[in-house]
């Protein structure tokens, strides 16, 4: 295994890294991707054992309803780098089982990529969507065959690639990149059925960044983004050279979305616990504020929060409905139910910007008109603002102050804005989860209850 | 046991029964209390057994999460009261052990009751909702001192009650109505402190009836509640004797909310159950007026379906939650967890109208113009009826017709309005609801969330 | 003109009128019937003139935006059967100067019937939405040619039609039934491009009739039902001569949607203005129980009635923006703006079923379970429900019952259903009204403004 | 008049300006203040008249309902302290009226003040939201008497205050505070009852800024806040001495909200149009992303686009509902009727966030991970962005990028919160905001309409 210095070390490596258009060669010179480096490195010491034969507890699935039940605290306190790789290793595995039958010759290779990440201790991103370019367009019909990421040549002992893959987060700081296909494919969208794994190394892969992380200011103004952020990136395959080895399906149309369908098993319990955690702490921010504004007992405000409490209760009651009706893999391994994640997902990110609609109007203009803490710094400000932002005995004017940055870096910032869109846009938008409901929902039993009213039960 | 035949018996005991101003002597001669009453004597048939020490195994309570579980179909099959018979002797048995500390003469007198009622298979109705005249008075501060049911002599053998018990279903047709206090009580609250079980027959009990049985049209127009309805009454206790055996609390007010509290352990299951029921045939509604419309594949009826299938998995996962997090009283009885019955109550009568209007758009305007069911009887349209509303193979014209009555009579005519209206009210209003919700909720936890996120946890 | 009596005269022609399968000989032996009949008799009384050339003031449209908004309070008054000939006649004006370029020869016809109309004071109702058979095919293409109205024969001197209308509201009432093309016709559709005005009494028409007028109880109970009910029809029309004077159009497919673009126009005021009017009734309502129930102060209960106000005032503004930017026809006519009007049904409908729920949560159960106004004329009974029903001085339990009847009435039983459904429906559902607005939009001035916004003005 | 050279000069007068807890000698130097200044100087430049008697015409009131109209587009151009220069003199005109009978001492003194800061053409911000302190409290009972600002002395050539103002945007760059009483005071609280003005300059006076300019990275990632920000600050009165003519109102508590009350009359105008602009431009930024990304014509894209016109469209309705009933002063100036623009404002306030909602799920995910406009000036990503942003002819990756910027500036950003939280707050909060509604609505005619249909008219 890898300590957290020697995890930084490795990404020494010659990658293609942006941030703002300057090409960056030490990760640690720019503040926006120095954070999440020692958090991730963090996460490496964490975990780090010094026997021979040591490897991560958590990139192994759980085998029993209990094991994945007690992982949901982990997740929800382990870094995301970590989380996907857990994800990619998992969803290779599942891949495996299912293309035993139809594609048996990529088997040992996963099997033996598999077994060699966790020996070297290393992080994989998941890359999936695709550019798309004119979406009412197949990949193969395409203005430009470049739209979705395909091989442009077969070689002896591998493969070219080329293409983009968006969304990526934290790619700047994983070893390989998991590219799938991001969907079924046509019988004629052979070149565009391509699995494999990629070095971020690799000649021909360039990784742009944006990200939340704030540009300046006072760390103290953005208590969760200066200390917790991740950048997203575009990952673009400019005729990247993928060894045999690490190409896991090449043309075989038919099992094109094996992949992202064992993907889906494993990503959704991080999804559906961050979003119970977040509604929770939406609940917690609410409660304090008005607290501190001496509000927290008028009829308005109480009912406004009691809002946010059952939202989030009725999260978690789909969290727990999911893990009630977990269900195994044939390797044995646990995975939530995915009619309840998946709903609990679609309500979660439907109702995100009400909660925090009643947030903001329980904590006032504050939120985004409150001093900076370096004006608290400043010593004839200081006792000015103490006074007035205080609010009487227990609530100081700073303690009141942290709580209006807390509440604009989660919700009304950067931060919050990308917690707005991602928080509808994770699992591909609100439609996209609502076809999984679609697919799923037992209609033949609810339309057997309707004709039974109807007196037409015979029909 | 009883028979249904041997129950119908039973209730010819001289009880004042009203319906439209009119005293009943004899339930079967009114449509609207005879099919009730049919109802329940099938039920008292279906489980009848003529073994000498039979008794309903409904009546008591499940003794482990899979029990649990397991009653749930049968509730939503069995009849409203004899679900309401077993709410009402699980409640006193809870009651008792509650009870055995503080005010232990009570408890061999609820037990012998409990144990009699079982014995001779009798129905009893739960009177919890006062009269209450200005909600803004306590009980014993109000203009008129029977605004809520109380104690208005205390003799030798018993007790003399006044007030009236509101929104009572099924009260014409049990043999006892429980009496309970609706809420906790204050010091000088104690005439107002009682609970008993009063037969239906004693002499000074007045039952006034409101349904939403059809009163006249074709059956086959009301196909639901032609079939399946059940009066609310309204009990009036006009000075009533009972028994000092059938007191089962009287003054202490310490104790006076123990009953209610005892009843929500088990009304629950089947409220929300139904719930999650009448959500599943609502989607089931709307999916087959889609097809014999022939627009379920268009769009925004897709999508409108999506919400009520939604909408109906969410309900279904609070009520998995609920038994997943099953609690057992110190009996080692189980019933379903508070917070999650608690909040699927709220967000189902929340959203029942939003899911009836997406019923009803899709639906089409036929819902309340389509012709009766009698109209097909007339030799003369029945041709044009059958051309005219079928809408293609498989779809005949009265198939389309009866789909429609059964959604008009479920969501919009007299039963529909009732589902409306109970489906907010049943648990005392939304508001009721939210403040179960705020006192369950785990705030402390949240609170803390949102420190730590504030970089302010150790505040 | 015609006085009351006269008009129910003229209604005794021979016309085929059902009611629950029967064939009704005289309408005024069926009370679901004779109630709506005397509502508009009492109309021709009220606008009977004795003069020989006398014309009915209200088949005329508003000259300039004063009479537009004065026009509002007479139509919400106004029976039904009124409004909808004004729209009628108003429709077949404006349709008229339509075609006096394209078809000329139709133009004479109409004006000569919109006179004699007048002329003879007669009830004109609108016969638009076919039976449509399977709706994902046009009316050429549909398995049953019948499906939506067309002219099976054309004679020397008239045209034979046969199909079904419909929805109809009143139609058993009128003296003519006012035909016209639902929707725009393709080059093949000529035989369905038929508009005409056919006797109700002409051989082959047949009337069924839904309503939602109490079948039976006391009317007290239904306090607006069973004083102001108006059946819906379906009209068939079973291969139905019409002389040639009497149609409007045949054939001519490239005009097909003029006639219900015209009535577009003047269908609108009183749709919004109904709509306007019903949601400070439901106010008022709400005001009225909350009162009644002691709990007009209670924080939430305000707050619900907040909202309640915040609708209708938000419809009525756009009634307001609608009248302010009202627009006349090349003849001077005035008519509301169409985007403010047509935003305003939206919001209606869609909100209708909130705003009740709000109404139902505030009055509480009794809205279902009330006694029946009978209950209060037995004598042993009415001094208990006066005493358990009142909630204080100025609160009688008749008076609280009648209120809770109203609101049953109104939103929880027949004529409540009908108002769910009708206001959804009213105006195509939902997406119909979504199209309206997508067509009328400035989405060109709000692509500048984003343009601007993001920089790209020039773009 | 003053060019815009000239405004700049002028505020070079002592004041302190603190941004970040530094001490501002020069506005100019600091970006976040730079660019506010220069478009407040440029606003000097448009109006400027070398004339002698010149005055701004924009800080007259409109004298007819069409110069009320004609204002609106002005309004929207216009920056915002001029804006809230002509809300000050408006509004101290206007309370000039209302005190002439009680407090007649103060009327010549306002006058004086508004023809001189005409004459002398600066700008006025408005300063009423004080620190509150414990919000259960009033002003003289808090544990801090300082919470409200209040005279703690009186000269004979004036006042000295102390207290703090909140959420005052744009008070750095203006010449005086209006300072006024933040709502209706008791007997007691005369000291609160203080209105006047108070140059910035006037030692005591200490303004923090607090901003949503970008701190960093590339202005064109940022194309609306980088050129159009304004900070909000809170104006500390540490025992500031105010000269008497400056004095408006001193300690008259009957007369307390007077100032309040008129500002509400000229505050609207801009608050509602403003809000109409903003759901316009959502729109169009949802038209133009949704055909850049090639999902113009999916049908649940352009449903939410329907959504946001509607609500759109609504809010333009209660516009012109508002011009449409617009009252006059007895000065014969206009302003919009009240209820109208409240309820205005109270949906577009509750909705925003929900049409923020539609716009980011019809934009996707690349709202927070697209590149930024500086990757695009690296020659070597150059290429790569533009061929997999783009998405086919006519939408290169340039303009698309630009597009999810402005996106995210305006909606998922620091602008982006600031917009969350304002909309919300605009007015005092949603709840205030209902407070307005309840007390303008005319709740006796919605009462009336309810008893009539109770049949309950004479009651």
């Amino acid at each position: 295994m890898l300590t957290g210095q020697q995890y930084k070390e490795s990404l020494k490596d010659g990658r293609m890294i942006y941030l703002e258009g300057r090409l960056v060669d030490d990760l640690e010179s720019e503040p926006a991707l120095a954070v999440p480096l020692q958090v991730i490195a963090d996460g490496y010491d964490k975990y780090y054992s010094a026997q021979p034969d040591a490897k991560n507890p958590l990139t192994i699935a759980p085998r029993s309803p209990e094991e994945l039940r007690d992982r949901i605290p982990v997740i929800t306190e382990m870094d995301l780098l970590l989380n996907v790789t857990y994800q990619s290793l998992m969803t290779l595995q599942v891949a495996a089982a299912r293309l035993a039958d139809h594609a048996p010759e990529f088997v040992p290779r996963i099997q033996a990529y598999v077994e060699d990440a966790r020996r070297r201790d290393i992080r994989v991103t998941e890359c999936i969507t695709d550019a798309k370019g004119d979406r009412s367009l197949a990949p193969a019909k395409q203005h430009d065959p470049d739209a979705y990421v395909h091989v442009v040549e077969r070689l002896p002992d591998g493969v070219v690639i080329r293409g983009a893959k968006m969304h990526i987060s934290a790619a700047a700081f994983g070893h390989d990149l998991m590219v799938m296909p991001t969907k079924s494919m046509k019988l004629d969208e052979g070149d565009y059925t391509i699995a494999c794994a990629v070095a971020v190394s690799s000649p021909g892969v360039h990784i742009t960044n944006t990200t939340y992380h704030p540009r300046g200011g006072d760390p103290r103004d953005f208590p969760v983004s200066s200390t917790n952020s991740m950048p997203d990136s575009m990952v673009i395959f400019d005729d990247v050279f993928v060894p045999t080895e690490r190409v896991f399906l090449d043309g075989q149309t038919a099992h094109a979305a094996v992949f992202a369908h064992s993907l889906g098993l494993w990503e959704r319990l991080g999804g559906v616990s961050f979003m119970v955690n977040q509604a929770d702490e939406l609940v917690g921010l609410a409660s304090l504020i008005a607290e501190a504004n001496g509000t927290a007992k008028i009829a308005h405000v109480r009912e406004k929060i009691d809002e946010m409490m059952i939202h989030a209760t009725l999260l978690r009651a789909g969290l727990e409905a999911a893990l009630a009706n977990a269900h195994a893999t044939s390797d044995g391994f646990y995975y939530p139910d995915d009619m309840f994640t998946n709903v609990t997902k679609y309500v979660g990110a439907a109702n995100f910007s009400s909660m925090v609609r009643h947030l903001h109007d329980i904590a006032g203009g504050a939120v985004v008109t409150a001093p900076s803490m370096a004006d608290f710094d400043n010593s004839d400000l200081r006792p000015l603002l103490e006074k007035y932002l205080g609010t009487g005995p227990g609530v100081s004017g700073e303690y009141r102050a942290r709580l209006f940055h807390a509440i604009r870096d989660t919700t009304a910032d950067a931060l919050g804005g990308w917690h707005h869109v991602t928080n509808v846009q994770s699992g591909g938008g609100l439609f996209a989860q609502r076809l999984v409901t679609r697919k799923n929902y037992d209609i033949e039993r609810a339309r057997a209850l309707a004709l039974k009213a109807a007196g037409l039960a015979g029909a």
